[in-house]
């Protein structure tokens, strides 16, 4: 059966074999049979969805799921002047923040643009902080050029820097440039992290906590490797606290199926924008030593806080204020990003990871592992070492950094307050205060009717209400399914990155939208 | 049993439990009685060596194996002042050009510049078709920066940009920009392909050919996934050539005990330095199509082809050549990068992979597999945007960038050449000529009291042989073993990047070392 069946065979085969008559290792007659572009009939592709990897079958991503590839046509139809109720599609699906008119911190540009032509170092219109800090850079990269590899760990310096951030952000807690990883962005990290992590078969098998709602990537990445995805869900009566009764009662049903041995915390909170407090996070931690699991800190919005009174705790400084009976035995890793915060650096995909407790042996793992891939891109790593050792109050870039970094920040902060207030004074929506991050999460009702007519669609209700919202509208958000919701509570997620103007017609039309789709489905 | 032991506890256990006495779920021992920096006890470590993903113990990359780390540290030592027999450590471990001296390509520099602080735009020191090539990047991006993400799949610009590479350099056969996937160097894509195919358990798991001598990145890659890796050996006596006898051989020794599925190609090789015939490419193709394989084509050197008489086919330009029997039928993913050729931009981990024939559903399978990490570096997506669409005839920048480009080339080819010979003049050293890509794989003879000493120590002989070749002359390169070989031959791997002045010492040491390892041993 190894020689291909010719196409008129193969075709006759698919016509008359009835389904539960097999042909022993063949792949189904659906794959046997396909059509290539001609016309022509593939005999027997190698590679089709019943042969292939079935992981990656189970994989979902809702943040540029079917939600933005309609979004995308409709733009492109709006392009070749289809008539739309609309003129343009207002994108607040993903925490995107140069896409939405962020501007680029002028420092960290200069610096870029030092590092990749270095005959600019000898021009004058590049302030000296800028030059020093690309003359820095270039000597730790091989050859003087960001165009080697750097060490699979990432530059020497660049780690030493990161460590010295964490060092003054944790208020003198310590930090080994040994124990820090630079990635491909924070989804890198974690990923890697987990890969690590997953072992077993059956009732031994590895499973992991997750938030609900929780940032999609955690749940494909689990079902990539095959591990175990254990829900425990954030308290929305209670601005989507984490409650750690909640963690235990998932914790103690999953043992009975798995082996949980890892939590994951996004905070501040991805989608739920909640802040969480440093008792919540002690809480944590006890729970985590406890039970005896990795602790995993995703913590990439953690210069994105906004609230009164709320303020971020890493859980790398409480870990260690706890005391040694924590801080000596709970493994940690906590992640951050070039990505988000004020500089909103999505494209240059940098970041880093910080392990704490991980076992030596493990660690020699993790750093062959990693080697593999030869290293993160060095400009991703240039990048993020300005955005831990950046301009100080007595260099020349100082002032214009410091205003750039406060007006997007207070513009964040601006819109978070802005959308919270609009959406609640929406009748059959309630969002939760943005304390941080750069997102959204409101619950919706969605009527009984609306729901009945998803169902027959086959879509989940708020899949169907995002996706009328965006044909009416031209407004992208992302259904509350896609990132997880307590059944018979539907949700969408938005950023709040859209500019200022823009973020109101966008509030504006998603409360006519509500209203006009409450009254046609009541 | 979920609580920790205490320290003193654990500790008494650890002593008194003889091995075949069970804890029940408890990982073992060793790993409880793990100590922490301060000498306490680690009751109870989450993660591992026993607990770990046991596919990630299995990974092995040789590249950056421990011949590496033997090497940085042996140049910290030199830079402490320690003495040492030589001076300087050469690295001719790894294909990282720009470490090796290379300059960066001045037009891709002064365009990624430009992309990096557009304010440039407005300097006149910059050439109009650079400040052309920024402009029409920048507006291919989210908000006109290349901080944005970009879909998924890469910008749309640039892929189409590397359709018409593709034409062009193919001579017309025609290429679709949906089938274009950027990706973070050539071994993200090679590695998600692969993922995508793994499936099975047992007998039926996906088996992978892969050319011994192999880049380690497939067999790191394979044991990642827990897939078959199915050896099929290159003729060193004939220029280190495939032939298809030896493909059928291994395929269907390998049909015993699993499902192959994929046939894995490096043309030009690595670390075999040759450059395939076009009847040996369709002798190729006919196999995979006659055994239905997967073909993927490793084709990162592409521009490195030196010797006389040899030129590159594209495994995509002779499948169409074959006609529609193979061009409609054969699926095959074909593999590019930034890193390699005359740019040797490694850092900026920049790469595509073009797929033909793959199944529509399985295609959208990878589009969602991918969207989960967001997208590429775009930094790299420019870069190669620019490698894909570089200065035309017309344009101010060509000839310095064609100057350039015949520079490094050229000076390749003189070292390809150069390495070849000298090294065919040390008795016990035999070398194939270097016909592209950057390496040479000499096959050396280790006397037999050199053996003898290797496995007492525990090493590999190669291992052994390049371990005292690093610490009595400072040079690195890679036991043969990390490549693979056949049993009772011994090579390594050095590349040819040295500078053409440095690289004359590098193989006069090798001469000198060759010489003394063989007396002191015979």
């Amino acid at each position: 059966t190894s020689l291909p069946l010719s196409p008129s065979l193969s075709f006759f085969l698919s016509l008359t074999l009835s389904p539960p008559l097999s042909l022993g290792d063949c792949p189904s007659d659906k794959s046997r049979t396909n059509m290539t572009e001609n016309g022509l009939l593939h005999p027997e592709r190698v590679l089709t969805l019943d042969t292939m990897n079935p992981n990656i079958k189970r994989v979902e991503y809702a943040v540029r799921g079917p939600i933005v590839q309609r979004a995308m046509q409709l733009e492109k139809e709006l392009q070749e002047g289809v008539k739309k109720p609309f003129t343009e599609v207002i994108k607040a699906n993903i925490g995107d923040c140069h896409a939405m008119g962020q501007q680029p911190i002028t420092f960290f540009r200069q610096v870029l643009a030092l590092c990749s032509y270095p005959e600019l170092l000898n021009d004058n219109k590049f302030p000296e902080d800028a030059k020093d800090r690309a003359r820095r850079i270039l000597q730790a990269c091989g050859g003087g050029s960001i165009g080697a590899y750097s060490a699979s760990q990432g530059i020497e310096l660049v780690r030493q820097d990161v460590s010295r951030y964490i060092v003054r952000r944790d208020g003198g807690v310590p930090s080994n440039p040994d124990n820090i990883y630079l990635s491909t962005g924070a989804s890198d990290a974690i990923a890697t992290m987990l890969k690590l992590l997953v072992s077993g078969e059956g009732p031994t098998r590895t499973g992991v906590m997750i938030s609900i709602p929780q940032y999609p990537l955690y749940s494909a990445a689990l079902a990539d490797l095959g591990a175990i995805q254990i829900n425990y869900y954030l308290d929305e009566s209670n601005n989507w606290s984490l409650a750690v009764g909640e963690l235990r009662r998932a914790l103690e049903a999953a043992r009975k199926h798995c082996n949980p041995r890892a939590l994951c915390v996004i905070n501040p909170g991805n989608p739920t924008g909640q802040v969480q407090s440093r008792q919540c996070i002690e809480d944590v931690i006890r729970f985590a030593a406890e039970e005896n699991l990795f602790l995993m800190a995703d913590e990439v919005y953690q210069d994105n806080v906004y609230a009164e009174g709320c303020q971020f705790h890493s859980f790398k400084k409480v870990l260690f204020e706890m005391g040694p009976k924590y801080s000596e035995k709970v493994e940690l890793a906590s992640f951050h990003s070039t990505s988000k915060c004020y500089m909103g650096e999505c494209g240059f995909r940098g970041g880093y990871m910080e392990v704490i407790n991980l076992d030596p042996a493990v660690k020699a793992q993790l750093t062959k592992l990693v080697s593999v891939r030869l290293c993160p891109p060095v400009p991703g790593q240039a990048l993020l070492d300005l955005v831990v050792n950046p301009p100080q109050p007595d260099e020349p870039s100082y002032s214009t950094f410091m205003n750039e970094r406060t007006a997007v920040l207070a513009a964040l902060a601006e819109k978070a307050r802005m959308t919270e207030e609009i959406l609640n004074k929406v009748p059959g929506i309630r969002c939760n205060p943005v304390q941080g991050a750069m997102y959204s999460f409101p619950q919706i009702q969605i009527p009984h009717k609306a729901i009945e007519e998803a169902k027959e669609k086959g879509q989940a209700p708020d899949m169907f209400y995002c996706m009328t919202l965006l044909d009416e509208m031209g407004i992208c958000v992302v259904p509350g399914s896609g990132f997880g919701q307590r059944d018979g509570t539907y949700h969408f997620r938005m950023t709040i990155l859209p500019p200022t103007d823009k973020l109101k017609i966008f509030l504006a039309k998603v409360k006519e939208f509500h209203q006009r789709f409450t009254e046609r489905y009541s």
